[in-house]
């Protein structure tokens, strides 16, 4: 349900066979360059491939799966089904299908393929993402709004300083993903045992001729047991999940019917109930929240999958062959919705000075405080505002009062505050701090983030 | 690829629709019997269930996971498809599809009787693997073979011993889920706030009635916030996936090459390598232990994910969708493989005896050093025991010789052992202790818990 | 910060050292019992370790941290350290001391027996939070509140409802938590392999008489690899830990200052803030929502480490060491918290009668949907209160008055719903459903569960 | 168990309250640069933490533990205790500590303080353990030992490769823990909602001396419900124990009694048995592989905490305080286990050899397999070599002879290979592929990489 569409396709099965498919095509025709194989088999194999490729029908999915229960992996049976296509063409060329190639080679380089198609995507719905939560920041620079901590009213913010926290968040994800993409754009060959032995003396030029095909990096040896590269994109893919999370979790605690400062957009067959005709719910957000949920353990599984035996793995390697696509896939999944509900995010400014108001003044407590601490000092000045907030929670007043009074009930402290001072302190609007100055800096460290990535 | 056919297609799309088309048919029967919708309704709605139960075409599965994304759950759009079902055939009727439910009910119950179909078929499953058991630890009872700690030879032990920890494994986790079976029966039926203010006076009367056509326990409330019933599931399938990677880990042991103890079964197409003739991989448990890789951590978001808002949740309940089916699949499939595995399991007793002389003895310190104890001490014999060790090895002879030596050597300890007792301690055989008693013991309490079960 | 003080203790380095005392004079006394060792020897041990036990200092708490590092694990040095005291008083007993038992018999029943000191302790502190639920629930059986599903509101329920839910989950965790109690409460004895060689023909009657002292069960055979039964416990816990985040979930969203239908209790030095005097923060809440993160992956890390290699493990058993103690420490933590919480817990009905009029009787949509629903069908009559809902929000009127008019305005509906229904449908009380019923129900279970778990 | 001492030192709760003090003294310093409070005391403030530093007896750490719990974290009781401290000394200075700060600002940048600490310990740990890799590489690049896939021999490989393996993946968790590092160091600093508020204009100012009195980076904004940084250190050392595990579960396997190719370094009480004086257990493995367990699921704990609400959580900060340390402390005592193991692994090129040589040639299926399939197509060579294998496996004769048999039967195939060509490929040396020349590569890597770390 959480997944973006694009991600989806990538990593179907038609999406995994093209894949392999294309690994196939260009060991070939880098074998054929370095004199390995001949050429007419080369190009025979590339064509087949490429028809297949078009017209997956000809590869038999239901097939494959059933014999990969046995065989242990997908490339074995799949591997057959291909010789056999080259063979109905070119009974020559089907020798040299995946010549010299382990399975696990085709696997994991199409693997590669595929995250080197999913991430960019996924990185472009982020960008889009990051765009809106700039506006939003722009938008609200000086919106003020209440900040809790706690889940209970602390001070003012404003909202702008909100979305400009997202905002920086999401910055440090795209560059967390850069580099993991870059770090897992490796060609994976080694043959049955990671030294390729089975291409003799040509096995270097080889090596790489299939990664320029490929336009991959040539590791300086293959990494059969060594899977970091991929559990770096499980570990980037997390965190983006979580702030993702954190989004959602804000917007929906933002969204309830008490507080109503900002709602999801809306639209036809979204987000209402079957039986409540009045709701409109937080769809997005419990589809981020859900991700949110289930992305942490899959990482842990990527994690745990590390520990593989020797030249090639029992058990930790065939762990990821579902767990990554479904990291990217929820991934991709909860960044398109995150970016459908800030899009359109509807934000009531109105409603958030209201609620700061709800306190009567409460939340200007530490304002008080500290006016105060300066004179009398810090735990001084506590007392005698947990005193007044008392006395204004009790006689339902307003801090500004109540301070007053208690102020007023002290001798050693009557006129310390005067009137003035004490409507000053009792406007949020004069207690919002550095939010502007903070909005600022985030939506300027995005903007030069995204030119000197584009100068890269 | 670890799934088992069974519980692929309970949990498959067409298997979760088929449910949900049971639980509003049996809604509109109960609600009919009750007098709260006209029999003529429920006739009609009942009957649409079940043509299109059999025919799932007429449920559009693309379109309903597509609006599923907008409106939050399957259940809304799926209640959309059947009511224009019902229509088509009977306007009226149509009136009354899903009344007085929320989707949770729906999606819930659907999930409880998929639960309901996809356990049992697993408990066969874990049946015919403990059958396996049983025999391969009766067949074995007196196989002597090394017993392994640290991945270290350590003393002599049995198969049948082996095997016998494995049954008796396997009869926890059988009696665990009947439990959560048991547990997990309970229809979901509370409409929108779980108060089923929705069907008034006649709440009570329908929920029994609904109870009672899916045959499912009336628990004392709602419980679409309260989510242990399907954790518990999760957790005991997870304890079983344990055992089970447990079993995997030990046979994939005693496979490798230079120990060649057992094997798993062979046949065409399983276990071969694409490059390497001579192989014969152990897929059945690399299948295995991939899944206990994967479990845990599904089984933490299940349990995450009970930490749930108020009446119905905000993404905890979301994160449940894939992940429970993921759970019962993975450990159907895994069950299935070990069962093949346990079954056609090629034990070698010869090997066994061969690697326990592997040692020269030295896997009888043991029983050397308890000998010695009795009558030097335990400190002082373990000294003794390490330094003949120790000769051992280094002049490559038997512990058996090198101790005979380091007695001699010592005017203290000198005739301490004689002959007849240094070769009575050389002897595997006669170390074996407990082996026999206890694998009977399991056998027993196998067969005991069988017909306690079969009595119940 | 956590954890309850009871386990604390319990798992702390000097609780577990007098449990590994414990076991240790047991055994000699089994032994002793059994003819395998002399009386004396094991008079003289046992009085050590009770001496020991009373005044831990004897044992070197560091000096066996920094020797279980290179020795591999605590009992191995424990063992030297005790037999060196006993050897101070009797040289000959020393010879004696771990007779036949192999370092993992000691570590794993000391655990056994810190389990069977903690949960009993953890389920008295869950007995007290169960009955502070259910006087709750007996209390707030009627006081309607909004019910809430995907954080917005939904229909009205009860406070009572609510509490009883918390109380029906609270109900099945006792029940397992007993169930894993009876598990768990096995004896390990095995000696080096699993066999009790070292025990020779005595070893059925020392394993016996052994149990028999300690109160636990004897198992069919040793479990040194198959570790489900501590798993099972950490799975219990795990979801006792669940139903406590969901109430520290619905507390802390009761608490927000906008929603402020319930508070925590406050204390001295409770819940304050550094800097804000005015707030009063859910520290309890946090603590138990803190554990709710925690735990859940940690009952995972249980489950991954039951894949143990052959008859001792390496790896997954050490990984247990410090989980479950920490398992069990947040679970205990956590119950004692919520229990705080729950006992002193303030409940303002009158703000949930307020928070019900929030939405100007949006929430009543059910209630209209459904009368209509009766008489024009379920989508023509969620189609007009979908109208008449969106034009109560645009015009701030209520929905009672929007329907009336929505209504009025078509004449085919105009008059389907006269005043004095309008009015019926506009009163929150009159759409409680089953509340009171469920409520009952719960509370009567719960008593029902205790009276015949004081029977068993 | 696991941790090492500088990071069990570092985390410990003295550790944790010299880093307090020490942002409590440069928050004071800070401020009095900037005017913000008198000089006189933030001299008096930073003497007293200096003092409390060197002699933490002055805080009390039991009474600071216990009133945590109360006041939900450990600043609230630690500010007052320092508070007093410094009142006792200076009246006037004691109103000005912790003056304008939160307690998270405090907490937060304690721990990154710790990071900054424990992070370089623990990089030179890993320098040093990829030196030991790097001399292993280098000393066995040309050892030829069994290459082993799914747990079975495959083809010929180098202990030197090997190696080669594990320093290429040490190199990458090198460089991404210099990441990590970089992204950690950032000061946190937003008082009470994050907008620094308490310190009307100075605020700039202050944070910008704060920093560069830590030695931090002064970040966009307040990231204190933002908790990606942390979560990067968690994630680059997640993998590092991957790494580490699989290194460990390699030597393991390695080590076996019946492989016998490496063995960990012996030492007095290192890796004994209390029972089986012959025994030599693989300790530093079972340590390390019990940290690949525990730190996949802490990693997803801290994943899972980033869902934080609003400005500050409830919850998921609170579940980072424990789990962090625990990662770190986990990650440096694995990595300092294995330091030592493979500074002294003791490695058996004979017995590599020897094993080589166990399946009489089996393991050369692919080299024959290879040449005849450039002559008569891979999927016939397949075929031929396959049936040559069984025949070799029945008659235990060597694959060379069963092969010329084999190829002798069939008058097509007869004559293929010649005496000659079978000799050689016979021979696992010929049939080491690149194995050197990987070596190389990964070993040159490595020196670049510490090369361009020293230049920058």
């Amino acid at each position: 349900m959480a997944g973006s569409p694009a991600a989806l396709a990538i990593f179907s099965d038609t999406g995994t066979v093209q894949r392999m498919l294309a690994v196939e095509a260009a060991l070939a025709r880098a074998e054929a360059r370095c004199g390995v194989i001949p050429a007419a088999a080369a190009a025979a194999i590339a064509e087949v491939c490429a028809e297949v490729s078009t017209d997956p029908a000809v590869i038999d999915l239901d097939a494959l799966a059933q014999s990969a229960v046995a065989a242990g992996n997908l490339a074995i049976p799949f591997v057959k089904q291909l010789t056999a296509a080259v063979a109905a063409r070119d009974a020559e060329a089907a020798r040299f299908v995946h010549w010299g190639a382990t399975s696990q080679d085709i696997i994991d380089t199409a693997l590669v393929l595929q995250l080197g198609a999913a991430l960019p995507a996924l990185q472009a719905d982020l960008l889009a993402l990051g765009h809106a939560c700039a506006a939003l920041a722009t938008a609200h620079r000086d919106t003020p709004m209440v900040g809790r901590t706690w889940l209970q009213h602390a001070l003012p913010t404003t909202f702008g300083l909100k979305a400009a926290g997202w905002l920086d968040a999401l910055r440090r994800d795209l560059s967390r993903l850069d580099a993991a993409r870059r770090h897992a754009g490796a060609l994976q060959f080694g043959g049955a045992a990671g030294t390729l032995a089975s291409l003799g003396a040509a096995a270097p030029a080889v090596a790489r001729e299939l990664a320029r095909e490929l336009q991959l990096d040539l590791p300086a040896l293959p990494w059969h047991a060594h899977r970091d590269r991929l559990v770096e994109v499980a570990t980037a893919l997390g965190m983006l999940v979580g702030t993702l999370g954190k989004m959602a979790r804000d917007i929906s605690l933002l969204m309830q019917t008490e507080v109503a400062e900002v709602a999801e957009p809306s639209g036809p067959g979204r987000g209402g109930s079957s039986t409540m005709p009045h709701k409109r719910n937080p769809v997005g957000c419990a589809a981020v929240l859900s991700a949110a949920v289930r992305v942490p353990p899959l990482v842990a599984t990527m994690l745990a999958g590390m520990v593989q035996e020797h030249e090639r793995a029992l058990g930790g390697w065939q762990a990821e062959w579902d767990t990554l696509p479904q990291i990217v896939t929820l991934a991709a999944g909860a960044l398109r919705q995150m970016g459908e509900v800030a899009v359109g995010l509807q934000v009531d400014g109105e409603r958030m000075r209201a609620n700061l108001d709800l306190t009567h003044g409460l939340i200007l407590g530490e304002a008080a405080m500290l006016e105060l601490g300066g004179r009398i000092g810090r735990l001084q000045a506590h007392h005698l505002v947990e005193q007044a907030s008392r006395r204004a929670a009790a006689q339902r007043t307003t801090l500004r009062q109540a301070l007053a009074q208690t102020l007023a009930d002290d001798p050693a402290h009557a006129g310390l505050l005067d009137d003035a001072t004490l409507d000053r302190l009792a406007d949020p609007a004069n207690y919002a701090g550095q939010s502007a100055a903070f909005t600022d800096a985030a939506v300027h460290a995005w903007h030069a983030a995204l030119a000197q990535r584009a100068a890269d």
